[in-house]
């Protein structure tokens, strides 16, 4: 922590600009949601990708989307091991400690997670697969999804199937959580799949009736 | 995958508003972002909180700031066991990858995740030093700051501190990782770590310096 | 060239004050953008005046606004004739090989250009109207936008109206241009006319709806 | 002008940030400088690259630069022919008008113009030498220059070369204007050649005594 730099100049005069506009009108708004505490509906799990902020896309206010962010907008199964698990730490806080209403997956268009996997997957890429890639080793959750895409004809192809099975893949895993089941079995849950694709700026949802992504 | 519902109809309404104003205002960067890629200047780990979002703080464009968001804003240590590490793969793919000259790591006040580490490792929640509380072991990354602040006076005293020493563990951590360390070392990145209070709207930077957080 | 002096020393002093903090704090980033090339959002064209600086108004990062700055913020009209346009230059480089998706043109309020072009026209000031007036020849181009404010009442109302008439002749000049006119039809870039007003520091953006400048 | 959009709500919010600190902070100031009108006391002529803002390298104050940026920093030779020169123009203003004390051409690093005419001149770029290529037109300007660097050995070593012969030839045409050369002669204004490395952020300047470039 030594090694820590103040912040670049530029951020702090935009930030001093958030401080008295948005903050300021919004400043009774601030104070009860830090005296009262969050009450988010939803849980919103998407990419770290610098391009696809959701709070913008669904023009959410302060309080109402609990974000978690990771590359390629992955869930993985449930494995209470005593080990570190973010993900699935901030799922189980969101769902029985906030209890939100809705949890919603959104994947996105040129996925550089999900094309790092389709490339380790299909021998393009030996230096994910080495045991200190950690990427590589997060993307080895998709790969059950690239085994139902492998046999796409072409590249494109193939990356645009797999950006949706990382929806599907962590929609999957999502189930397996016992108390995420339980609440989506009750009726206090429902869950959300949706593709956000960056240049024409379409978002398509899962719906299982019909086995496709159809757009919103 | 199978369970998932359609979108609520309050959140398709909004994102044809976005679709409307604020793609359309910049249809052409979109199409840009969604050609060329993304080639963000920063990083940034924040808390999932629904009340802290670094893109409306610090007025972020698409395309600038790539954002990892978990519980706590925490860091874990440079374990490169083959297992899956989402917050490593973050920050490997952040660095190594896109290349950014800045990580910033972003505490706040109120965090539920630094409450329940403090009240944890107090004794008065055991429920989180369960095997199976991903809660719980995740917030065990935290337990260094807890041994640095469990002698002040006073439970908001401590929450206080821990708060902070989220943002300074997690400092220590991310020095550990070979590819920053290098980074930082030949200038090519620096870090930053900040604390936000919710309720004034302050952000506080810490200085080494000082050795302590003082207002932007 | 043997006429050139040293930099006065105040200047060389605020440089190092700048390579010191600002270029410090950043350094990564500079290097990235000295390695990786320019990749502007938004060309602004806006006047030489000293009052007037874009990256202020509008926070800009290194980076995000490619500037041309002449007298009074005017875009001649498309004329690829073989002799030196410095204007039409920009803009060529800015949309076709930057591919910028925003064109800002931004005129201000106490405009000595456009003042000079009003004192011109109605006869004030017969010294702008000699051949080798370089400022007179210049703000010929503003010429048709007196014509259209001319039978306004009282001089400073003439002014006021000629400052937006400078955008607004530029805003359509601009769209004389097929590199122009081509990206905007496809939507590939989009083009925007402001007019600040230095004192009470507001800014205003035409709306060809009302065909009214109305503030931001 | 019909074309014209609203401008893109980031900027809106930024705008205000601006308005609610710096603005504020500096009333009036702004309203004096409205009111008295401007007193530059240096011109800067730089080129439009988004990563050279010279206000910040030189921590330039509200009023201080006079500011012309074109492609490349170039200046034309003086030339009265009753045609639009908008570099000329804006010479004439800031020296005879504003009477600044000051004349400060900037040149860079990476200058993607001075670049062009190296390609252009070399055989490399034919699309530039077409009569209708806005920057290829500008760029002739360059063209003594270029016949001055030609025979260094290495691409590298002639672009380098060429960016401050940029400065040069810009110093050289300076001085073919009357309204400066008589300044010069009576000591009433004083012109500087720099260049600028974006990279490592150093600034060097031309000392005719030496005929090179060192750092300031």
């Amino acid at each position: 922590m030594d090694r820590a730099k103040p912040l670049p100049s530029l951020l702090v005069q935009r930030y001093h600009g958030w401080k008295a506009t948005a903050f300021a009108e919004n400043r009774a708004w601030y104070k009860r949601l830090a005296d009262e505490g969050q009450r988010p509906k939803t849980m919103v799990i998407s990419c770290c990708d610098s391009r696809v902020h959701v709070t913008g896309i669904f023009g959410a206010d302060q309080g109402e989307f609990f974000i978690h962010r990771n590359i390629a907008n992955l869930i993985p199964p449930y494995l209470p091991d005593g080990q570190q698990h973010g993900t699935s730490a901030a799922l189980e806080y969101a769902v029985t400690a906030l209890k939100v209403a809705h949890v919603v997956i959104m994947g996105h268009s040129g996925c550089g997670g999900v094309q790092g996997c389709l490339d380790m997957c299909s021998g393009r890429a030996p230096e994910l697969e080495e045991k200190s890639s950690f990427v590589g080793r997060w993307m080895d959750l998709l790969r059950p999804g690239y085994d139902r895409i492998k046999d796409l004809d072409g590249y494109d192809a193939q990356r645009n199937a797999l950006e949706r099975e990382a929806v599907l893949v962590s929609l999957e895993n999502l189930m397996t959580f016992p108390f995420v089941e339980e609440r989506v079995a009750s009726g206090d849950l429902s869950v959300h799949g949706l593709w956000h694709d960056i240049g024409n700026g379409t978002v398509e949802q899962y719906l299982p009736s019909s086995k496709v992504f159809e757009p919103i």
